[in-house]
């Protein structure tokens, strides 16, 4: 029998998406040393740009794999530093020459860390992840007018800094008002001219809304456009908001689901099913075959953050979860086996 | 007699510090043009990074010109680039030889346009300033915690984004407070690590707080203390106040005032008295020699924009009553004169 054999996973625990990359190889490591041939071929994919830093939208290779974004669009992308997304990929040699959607897998397992507090709250070791809520990014453009700071009267101000802190404000407020698992946050912002002794004449800012029920998700973002037009109004400035991505809600496979648990379960490994506030490629990979996700706790709930951290014995507990769902979806061929 | 002499000051009316600058270098071209010589020697100056946005403080030339700044310090304040203010005068051969304070005026005089409303509204084509308000420059650095946009609660969030933000309004709310002609403006901002996807871990702001009255800046300085300390607690998170710049209020040179008005009066250029709300040049050399400072109307009150504008009768008016200070402070060698 082939019991727990992955003790380590080579990696700190840090950053969130390495470890499950990294955790993909060591199965491939265990099954290579332990010479077990599987019925169906296993691959290890690490798409390119999830996180959407430099290149939006985020989980692009993906999207573009998953049929959701056209590759030509993808490849003239701009990054925020003005860089192309497809020159870059050509300079570092990660633009390769196999199709979109060549291999469609019989299944697609992610491992990641949860980016939430449950488990680690719960002290449960594993999450088996249901479904990923819907996300949607905005921009929001506003214009003022610059001005110098120290003569304007307040009544001449219009003053897009100033209008921009406020949206920022009631963009917390969305999640108070709608409830249920709605989150929403501002994470970027820029002023300009941005000097100390002049008034902004522009801000644009980002809205980040995520919720699991659609519904909630569009209340949100009708509560957004409300709020946008109030501050137009009251602070004399005009606003665009523009959509910039829109990811829906999605469920993962049942069957798949299932596995995991019984997985988890005859390896001692305690599990709870959950929903996952964070997208990534599994939202995707969803649209052409079916997948699911294993969930290990992040201490404090903590991620995108250098504070970041899941113990050794939770990525292993992963990493082990991983192989024998692995294993029980491609299936050993038996004929194959070197006696143990 | 010599009239006015200034029909066109070589300058679009942008951009600010620009036109007194040519204002200047048209004075002395007439002077040479009528080849009149002054009593008294005549120099243009124009101080390095007046603005303060590259390097701060700003007002760092006429700092270091009158003594108010050591210039082995200014040499090594670093720019918001990361460059050395230093390095980059010897690189474009502005750092000279001539030591801070080498020549002491026997009179200073500024023109610059008002950038504020008060001629424009008034259609009065001169200002006379008899002071410049007071100034305080703060850095505000606020520590969070950056999670997942995605997953956090919002009850768990410590988002140094969202804190800037109230701060952002509080600072607005301090010039309605303290009144009189207080102004108080965020004209900075800077999220980290300024992702879509992450609550901001971190944020810095400045504020730039101006009166006329020292009292009334003192008052607006204690209630940016409070409504920071107020925000740590209701944030959770923590919130410094740095001190960049202060200068205090200036009160110009009677003499040189009661000149201005009699050779305004005698070219036909209606006057006012006026307190100027910007920080210029003009107030830290007063710490070494009599100076005041003449307003010509900005359009609309608009400064620090690109929609800034003066019109050319506005600039050769300016331009005149330079002129004629000048010659009047200076005096005419007369035995030199050209005669007309």
């Amino acid at each position: 029998m082939l019991g727990s054999h992955i003790d380590t996973v080579i990696s700190a625990g840090r950053y969130d998406g390495c470890f499950g990359v990294l955790a993909a190889l060591e199965v491939i490591k265990v099954l290579n040393e332990k010479k077990i041939e599987t019925n169906s071929p296993v691959v290890v994919a690490s798409f390119s740009n999830e996180e959407g830093v430099r290149y939006q939208p985020g989980m692009l290779g993906s999207s573009v794999y998953s049929g959701a974004l056209n590759l030509a669009d993808a490849m003239n992308i701009a990054g925020v530093d003005g860089s192309s997304y497809g020159v870059e990929l050509e300079r570092i040699g990660y633009a390769g020459d196999m199709r979109p959607g060549e291999i469609v897998p019989g299944a697609f397992l992610e491992l990641h860390i949860e980016q939430g507090p449950i488990l680690d709250q719960e002290a449960i070791p594993l999450g088996v992840v249901e479904g990923v809520v819907g996300i949607s990014w905005w921009e929001v453009v506003i214009n003022g007018s610059a001005n110098h700071a120290g003569t304007t009267p307040i009544e001449m101000r219009r003053d897009a800094g100033l209008a921009a802190a406020k949206l920022v404000e009631r963009i917390r407020e969305i999640a108070v008002k709608v409830g249920g698992d709605q989150r929403s946050t501002c994470g970027m912002i820029k002023y300009f001219p941005n000097a100390i002794n002049v008034i902004p004449g522009k801000a644009v800012l980002t809205v980040d809304l995520r919720n699991s029920n659609e519904a909630g998700l569009a209340e949100a973002e009708r509560q957004l456009m409300a709020c946008s037009k109030e501050i137009e109004k009251s602070e004399n400035v005009s606003v665009e908001v523009k959509m910039l991505e829109k990811v829906s809600a999605v469920e993962f496979d049942k069957n798949v689901l299932s596995t995991l648990e019984q997985v988890a379960a005859s390896l001692g490994v305690q599990s709870r099913r959950m929903i996952s506030g964070a997208g990534h490629d599994a939202q995707l990979m969803a649209r052409i075959c079916p997948k699911a996700r294993i969930f290990i706790p992040s201490i404090g709930g903590i991620s995108h953050s250098p504070e970041e951290y899941s113990s050794p014995e939770a990525l292993a507990n992963g990493g082990n979860v991983l192989l024998h769902t692995l294993l029980s979806l491609a299936g050993i061929d038996e004929k194959n086996q070197t006696p143990e």
